[in-house]
């Protein structure tokens, strides 16, 4: 859709620190926020009436915003920051590299559900990262000691059914993940309090004064490209039926070569009604969550691939699990992910990797 | 110069988090990188040959790069943070919102000279955001325990002489301020050591995973054409030039104001030898520094300035000095520049305002 997403910008735009001072999110151009709106009434995967939106330099930085949001300076503790394994490999590097006294990654939050105790934010990646599983809240309810942070970013129809219009107090979503536009570091948060809004965009205004406007008219561009295809049927295939298809062949590919060599297995996804598609769909994750088929504990996956194909995963350590796991980004282009699959086939017993 | 500066983007452009994966700052793109050697090459405002550059989301992000760079986990007290009164009002807030171990702000840096002890790093603001100075370190030389970070966003030639390429350790800069981009958010610093440039753009990915490559890409378009009019001497009036004329011209205006009416005064800034114009020239800074001329020490000019004619200043208070002060923007539009001379020179005593 190269053409009618161009985005042409003159010299004298877009140059004031400012989009609206009268909102509480002054640094989001308005074009944005009704792109991001139209986009999630055009999909159903998130309620967005009566919500506020906060833009931010991707998720990555609304995850952090979040955190300062929901804690307060002056607690005699920092609060716990826990999310249940496999977890975001990036959340406690991102939770702990400023030695914040607000808050500290504490890690799985089954383990925290068990032994943890005060106050506690979980983080629920939904569907997950790594395993594209769809999750829910696993601490269980301690009254006001807990808050959550649904992170959404693969909620889209590419990879997941879309099972209901997702409805939690902080949700954040990605352009990167959404259309693929990692490198305009666009993200987006909705949010139902007021204050908790608020407190967002002052850690953004903090953080970097304010999210590119090159980038933010770029994505509400792109958006209303997708948006205004899905109202008049131009295409000969809608975007996220396009992608969607992308997706499950990749997959279809991947369990091939899978099956057939026995070494690793994937997780089994379970058909679910789609609200979007108003069909029963298998998910099709971002990523491929190998996990070594041989017992032993010890196998380190990440270096059987690298090792032996010379295909860089990321270590299920990384993810706060055993390092028989490993993940693959199925997100490349279609040259990287042939050659990935070319190369997994190659490999016929674990120890091709040592 | 609007149709030579504009920046055309097609819907399959710029999609990567990575920019250049075998470089240190590896979502940095290169055509950026070489805009940026080239435009200081051509001011001769900073040393840049063996240098590393890494950019970042506005400077308000490099300078936290910075301040982690500099720092470790795991020391028994927070490095103090200081910078001369008056200093750029956003440093305690930028410094202290996330509440890190790390680092913590300590204020004026003369007070810190005279009674502060242990490692800190002090940043030297030049010229000096509120007041137009040119600055050098004011805590006296303590060994391996101070650091220093060199905020440089208003050394360009429309604002002050260009008295020698700045040679420090971390410098930083900024698109807003170079060329008035603030909306883009991209600033960069210009770094001696590999590890601290390394450190720096860690605490990038961490904070933001990279920085928007729309703006990057425009960033590097304007910076380009910029350079090449210097190179060929083909517009009528060249960037800095015709910027510094602007400047020029609302100081005039400007002085005459606040010389007529009595009621505020303005720093005076000697001439210097100018190495980019090759002329002795005068600073014209981005801020009017108005000092209540009454001896009182209570006056508070930014309630004068708001409660008489309605004009928005930021009270010295904020920048750790008086509220006699009050810090007014000069960059803003013709229209609105306009606006304010015409009712500051309304105002004939301090009491109007009250």
């Amino acid at each position: 859709m190269e053409d009618k997403c161009t985005m042409v910008i003159s010299g004298s735009q877009l140059m004031s620190y400012i989009s609206d001072f009268t909102t509480l999110c002054w640094f989001m151009e308005p074009e944005f926020q009704e792109a991001v709106r139209r986009l999630h009434r055009v999909v159903g995967n998130a309620v967005v009436d009566d919500r506020y939106i906060v833009v931010g330099t991707g998720s990555t930085q609304l995850y952090q915003a979040a955190l300062y949001s929901l804690t307060s300076p002056g607690g005699p503790e920092p609060v716990s920051v826990v999310s249940a394994a496999p977890y975001y490999s990036a959340y406690p590097e991102e939770t702990d590299y400023l030695r914040s006294r607000l808050y500290k990654w504490a890690g799985d939050a089954y383990e925290f559900d068990k032994n943890g105790t005060g106050p506690y934010i979980e983080v629920v990646n939904s569907p997950n990262n790594p395993d594209g599983t769809l999750r829910e809240a696993v601490v269980k309810n301690r009254g006001d000691e807990g808050k959550l942070i649904h992170d959404l970013a693969y909620y889209w129809p590419q990879y997941t059914p879309i099972i209901r219009p997702a409805d939690h107090d902080i949700m954040t979503f990605t352009f990167s993940k959404s259309t693929g536009h990692a490198g305009s570091r666009i993200g987006w948060a909705v949010v139902k309090d007021k204050e908790v809004a608020r407190k967002m965009s002052k850690f953004i205004e903090m953080s970097t004064l304010g999210v590119s406007k090159d980038s933010q008219q770029r994505a509400a561009k792109i958006m209303g490209v997708i948006c205004d295809d899905y109202k008049n049927f131009k295409s000969d295939e809608l975007f996220f039926e396009h992608t969607r298809r992308v997706m499950a062949d990749r997959w279809e590919r991947l369990r091939q070569v899978v099956d057939r060599n026995q070494v690793f297995s994937l997780p089994k996804y379970p058909k679910q009604y789609c609200l979007f598609s108003g069909e029963l769909i298998e998910p099709y994750p971002g990523f491929a969550w190998l996990e070594a088929k041989e017992e032993e504990e010890e196998i380190d996956s990440q270096k059987v691939l690298r090792g032996g194909i010379k295909v860089q995963g990321r270590t299920g350590s990384r993810f706060g699990v055993a390092q028989k796991y490993v993940r693959v980004s199925l997100l490349s282009n279609e040259e990287v992910f042939n050659q990935f699959l070319e190369r997994l086939s190659t490999i016929n017993s674990i120890s091709n990797g040592h």
